[in-house]
């Protein structure tokens, strides 16, 4: 099965088709071996990368002065070490993980026509591209969307958490949701208070880099993230990422904390207003004492949602006519206020209408650092006097997932105020105990 | 003039009037020296509050133990030191710095009807809570406005401007705006794209504690801000705010890269997407090498501005109904975005409508870190198709200040796209020599 080498490899390369294994050895004599994923794309002509059997992509230079050789198709051999059985429900002595995926990065890949991402479509395409997880433990791979996040929907949140609340049932130890980055923070949040009872993790990791670039995060995010849903002791909805540059630390976020906050890198995800729930090192799992254990189940969806709701940054020359244009449109009015969660005034009066009608108006802080707090400045005395709800140190976007699912159980404005101010998934930092903010 | 100690000191010093000179001496020995702010307010009954003689605050607990003495008034002997003339215009050896005052915490006290804090109106009462100012050189008091910043509009970035280059007309080497917090980073941002030629900094500087407060950053970085616009050699807007937790070491912004980050933390202001400029350390200004350097002037006020702009930051679920009403209004929009800039498919139509009818979408990144980019995922192309102008690392709120500025300098979408990415206020990183982001 082994071809000879070419003298300049590259007119030879350019054809093969993916997945295809070779051996490939560069001008310095350094050798990889892999599958073929693409040979062009973002890092110009000549170009090879190969999918290594760690799982991770290399993307190499094929100067003339390389080699290859072609290898034997591992499917036709025997493996090198006894894979599990195709991994199905676990019997009590068993442990299986349910993998959801839902498209983005993690699940896409370069688009030749375009040179752009698209996702990877279906069950035998993820797995072709993520091989590791046969090897890593039962898991099974369960196919909900294959969309952008950016057009993931808050309903969508509900059809996930129904798929999580299977699994459970059916047996699954962990959950691992594969989502695109974009909207990851949202879905985490909204399913932190769509999920109740919870038995075991619910893991949403995703990838800043599609898993053809060589730098692609999306294997070792969703290795540690089906690690920490077969291993950690945690009953609630987290978000597993790089915690920096390198392929061997990974932070464990709480869904209501975190929040992307770059749109590149690879540890772009922060708990912005509490510290990491924990952390997978070296492949070693390790919890804080803020992660909240495991509860004796059964999973519950506490549905519905009502997403007549609206999320609204307040900067200088908001008009009060277009803010009152956002607020007739919803039940519930989450404000992104500037400082500990002020507007300008002009803005009272529609607020004034809105309470009147029973629109519930909420503050947060655009700072997404510390808390909003009406009690400093005579303008936040003003907007509570006017109705505004003020949500103490929720992130904005958590701030609006739970309204979502707050409007879904409550019809009247104060039946909905007081479920947005009753802690529900660990998202006031302040009401831990033992732990306050700075 | 020194009158005895009393057992239970506290009834004597609740009655004092603001301004007293005492010495105070605590249940442990510790003696403070300072005049007398308030005795009551965020921290509750029994609370002495003194300005020392270095202008900090300093909250002291009036245990019966403790006593004090009233020592005679300051005004009223003959300085320790002489104090420098009631500065005015500088002749061409001297060199004066222009304080514009604008209200917002760094000029704002405890209203004692309320508890919460209120701007301080007038020179005198500015400089009876700032009396350092006058020792540390020739500083001239122009008050602007006197309301909280979140009260401020684009239309008041003009005025302040003009007060800029009318200070640096009247021969000012430095201006300083002391400003409230909530917007300060959108008023930094709309000045360094109004004003042009600089021939000294212009320092926007705030408060993230009362003065009345202990913890008061107040007089901190209003010192230091004197210092860097007196000292440094700068031709740009820049923020001077506490770096840390501590009072000695200070950060120089860019004006179009920072952002308030947190609620409360002193060192609440970072820059996002640059590095601090510069900073002040024990008193010492120093400057990194991408602060820009002054121009031999004359400082010019580059408007008009047309405030037909919104800034839409999009979620999951964000209706395009909504979008399209807050687009309606406007001739320019920013929109920040998820990831690399990207809003749901839903969004397409309203935003070719819009596009179609003169109004220009413009993209940011709400990750706040990083750059929107359309080339990478196939929404981003779609956007770009659609219209959307890609406005790389630029701030969301950056943006917006931009964007109000360029559309009061082109009539044609085009052009004010034009306008938009034609770099003027150092706002792009990776359009400086040798800097590149992450």
């Amino acid at each position: 099965m082994v071809e000879e080498k070419s003298s300049d490899p590259w007119p030879e390369l350019r054809d093969l088709p993916m997945g295809r294994r070779v051996e490939f050895t560069d001008g310095r004599g350094q050798t990889y071996t892999g599958t073929v994923v693409t040979r062009h794309g973002f890092l110009g002509d000549r170009i090879l990368q190969l999918k290594l059997s760690s799982g991770y992509n290399v993307g190499i230079r094929v100067d003339p002065g390389s080699s290859f050789r072609l290898l034997p198709d591992l499917a036709r051999e025997a493996p090198e070490e006894p894979s599990p059985a195709r991994p199905g429900p676990a019997g009590p002595a068993g442990g299986w993980v349910a993998l959801l995926t839902t498209g983005g990065t993690i699940a896409s890949r370069v688009d030749y026509e375009t040179g752009g991402v698209r996702p990877v479509k279906g069950e035998a395409e993820i797995l072709a591209f993520y091989p590791e997880l046969e090897r890593s433990g039962p898991v099974r791979i369960v196919p909900v969307f294959d969309r952008l996040s950016e057009d993931l929907r808050p309903d969508d949140w509900v059809t996930l958490g129904g798929h999580v609340v299977t699994a459970f049932r059916d047996g699954a130890t962990g959950v691992v949701i594969a989502h695109g980055t974009d909207t990851l923070g949202f879905t985490a949040a909204g399913l932190s208070f769509l999920l109740a009872d919870l038995p075991g993790p619910v893991v949403v990791v995703g990838a800043q880099r599609s898993p053809d670039r060589p730098s692609s995060d999306g294997p070792s995010n969703l290795q540690a993230g089906v690690q920490v849903a077969r291993e950690a002791r945690l009953g609630e909805v987290v978000v597993v990422m790089h915690a920096g540059p390198s392929d061997t630390r990974f932070a464990i976020h709480r869904g209501t904390w975190v929040r992307k906050m770059h749109s590149s890198r690879r540890d772009a995800f922060e708990s912005r207003n509490g510290p990491e729930l924990g952390g997978v090192q070296d492949g070693r799992v390790s919890l804080g004492p803020l992660a909240r254990p495991p509860t004796p189940g059964p999973a519950r969806l506490d549905g519905p949602i009502d997403a007549h709701a609206a999320l609204l940054w307040s900067f200088p020359g908001l008009s009060a006519k277009t803010a009152r244009a956002v607020a007739l449109d919803v039940r519930g009015l989450v404000l992104a206020g500037t400082g500990l969660g002020h507007v300008a005034s002009e803005h009272l009066e529609w607020i004034r209408e809105a309470t009147g009608r029973g629109t519930l108006v909420a503050m947060t802080t655009q700072c997404l650092g510390g808390r909003a707090d009406p009690f400093v400045y005579a303008t936040g005395r003003d907007l509570m006097a006017a109705g505004v709800l003020y949500l103490d140190d929720l992130l904005p976007e958590t701030a609006y997932a739970k309204m979502v699912w707050a409007l879904g159980h409550a019809a009247s404005r104060e039946g909905v105020a007081e479920l947005l101010t009753i802690p529900r998934a660990g998202e006031f930092l302040d009401r831990h105990a033992g732990v306050r903010g700075p």
